[in-house]
């Protein structure tokens, strides 16, 4: 598989995806989506990969959606034909080609078993800051641009950003980015706790790189799978019974595997942990234990 | 329509809420409570109208309910007669007087499709607080004090406020402040993110008004109205699907009309955007897409 | 009731529960998880106890899971013997031995009428870092360190943390301490609002005792206790109609109550309350609201 809009290689254990259609400041088409739904099954597949980590060819790592269309952008039936706008112009909202494509990512991110993170710098606008939101972290470089545009262009937040954003910053703040629309520099995202780290423009791809390495550093990958669902699937939930549901499974279930002795005969002993159970074939009967929500 | 207890006026596309009994300090009762419920509507409805700013006369922003009546000011039974109260002593709690008077004003903030602000001074305290917890941003005087002194009096927050406050200020802080009951300074108040920021008390009006016209400036009032009530909804959303079903159905339905064509032209065209859906008209066929959980 | 592995004790309305076993570096096994659940009742029950609150002797509070068993130390049923994993191998997940014992306290603490805050030193590592969360302020001394682990350990955050931390200290947090496992210190903790504030060792108690004495100083027991849960059961609530019914029905029956007319008029009077309602005998009929989910 080869992709054309973006370039895919693994080093260290990280899947890096990176944007690459500098010409186009990187800006998000139907190609580049399918694209990245891809390499994100593919990382997602691989044992050999530990953290998917995104960042941008070029001046900048995203634009925003692809504007070559003109005025009529965003206006999916007039460009396509027989959508799902009826005969009485009333539009079949369950119809399959109304799905937002950066929701596709950004859900598939939400479901994914492995930490991904972004380095980004230039701008960072439109999708290119929605996808951002559903990811573990994100680096900065210092001059980056982020920007929630959506009401300064006629339409509304996509990528779930309203669900995803409200998490990362807090409502206060994700009121103040979406509802103004305004573009804001790397030093309001570092204040505001949406990028965890400002860095030269030529630094922030090595500083993203070295979190992914510490954070890979004898830690057991079914173990971080596990833990990242629990944390993203409860920070939805209504109760914590349904922690103390799956910890229960979890700590039960591992207990008895190999990596559960080999994490605790380490540190007796002093020594790095060598964990062997694997992401495609290791996780618990129970994995998953959600059902995906339909989409209608 | 005219108001008893508050000042109603509009300028520069701001509606302006005026707490307006100063001798009481802006104290709450029935009536200010039924003014502020209609002013809210009227502004809701107006299209003149893009932002709802709160703010108050005289030396303070609102000291709370009126405690006129004294030992049995929160005794509603005892003050009004044949009452939710049964035979038997106890309460029929599904009757429609036990419903608290500031959750009406917040449950209907709540719901609206413009922001609410305030600006607010000398002191905000008990449902002088808890009213801007359910706001999009808060602007405060150096000198204000704040408070959510419910248990203190004996009572319990009110106006929705443990839902709200810790959406805003987070578990940490809604614990410190509401199980204390304490008064405490603006400077509190910024540090934890309850107030964007502090002003001379004969500037704070002016900061709110400037953040209203900034918010205003460029923005389609629609998307405006959808991407507050994405916010504030998917901030108690379960699944980020509930997310992306909005945002698909939003970018779909908003791509194909006018806004969103003169949003991606004025950006193409590097001129300011003149958007002429209204909220009154022009709301998408889904919306709104909730239905207010029944008071039972 | 006497206890082995804590100590209890009453001192200015604060119950005490100190770990206690400094020879084992206060490590958690199966007699001290029994010992927390009956001290936490006892203080639940005890109308003298307004605040508890968690320290531990010896070097630090608490080095987490008692590992003595070593590589098998999470190998409940290879320890065990006839335990919930079935004939062929698989775990019947609903048998009561697989529920996490850290989360039989966490869950009793979020049901608590009372507040429960902590003072630790040292190092509060795994469940001494989980049960932290749960409870309504952490004070630390500088020379603690933190650490929730368990992906270092082949397992899985445990105490139902991952609901709880995600809610104190926001998701990005939530994900950089669980995903990682890293041993952090006491500044960062500070930093990202784990904890309130830093102390000498020797001094980090007394700023817990303190704040527990400020806290209980003029409150209502019983505003307290509904205060407590309203804020912590809305942290998890889909809309604030939940926050509304619950408030409008505590400022009803409350302010009935002999506690609103002495907070009412001790205001007025400009002098200390003294309130008499009791947690054991004078909640409202409404309470508890809620059911405890079932474990299945």
């Amino acid at each position: 598989m080869t992709f054309s809009t973006i370039a895919y290689e693994i080093e260290d254990g990280i899947a890096r995806i990176c944007l690459n259609r500098p010409d186009k400041m990187n800006a998000m088409n139907n190609a580049m989506r399918d694209d990245i739904l891809a390499a994100l099954d593919r990382a997602i597949g691989d044992d050999a990969v530990r953290v998917i980590l995104f960042h941008g060819a070029g001046r900048m790592y995203c634009a925003g959606a692809d504007l070559s269309a003109g005025a009529a952008t965003f206006d999916y039936d007039g460009a396509g034909g027989t959508g799902p706008v009826r005969q009485d112009g009333t539009i079949d909202y369950a119809h399959p080609e109304v799905r937002d494509g950066a929701g596709l990512i950004t859900l598939k991110i939400f479901d994914a078993p492995k930490p991904v993170i972004a380095a980004v710098h230039g701008a960072a606008v439109g999708v290119g800051s929605t996808m951002l939101a559903a990811m573990d972290a994100r680096f900065a470089a210092d001059d980056t641009r982020f920007g929630f545009v959506f009401t300064r262009r006629g339409i509304v937040p996509e990528g779930a950003s309203t669900w995803f954003l409200t998490r990362i910053v807090g409502l206060p703040t994700a009121l103040d980015w979406c509802l103004s629309g305004r573009v804001f520099p790397a030093s309001e995202a570092l204040e505001r706790g949406f990028v965890r780290s400002l860095h030269p423009a030529d630094e922030v791809l090595d500083a993203a790189l070295d979190y992914a390495r510490d954070l890979a550093a004898q830690t057991a990958p079914v173990s971080v799978a596990l833990t990242r669902q629990m944390l993203w699937k409860m920070a939805g939930a209504a109760h914590p019974m349904e922690a103390h549901k799956l910890d229960s499974r979890g700590v039960y279930a591992r207990g008895r595997m190999a990596d559960a002795r080999e994490g605790v005969s380490s540190f007796l002993e002093k020594r790095d942990a060598a964990f062997t159970d694997r992401v495609s074939a290791d996780m618990p009967d129970y994995y998953p234990w959600w059902d995906e929500p339909p989409y209608d």
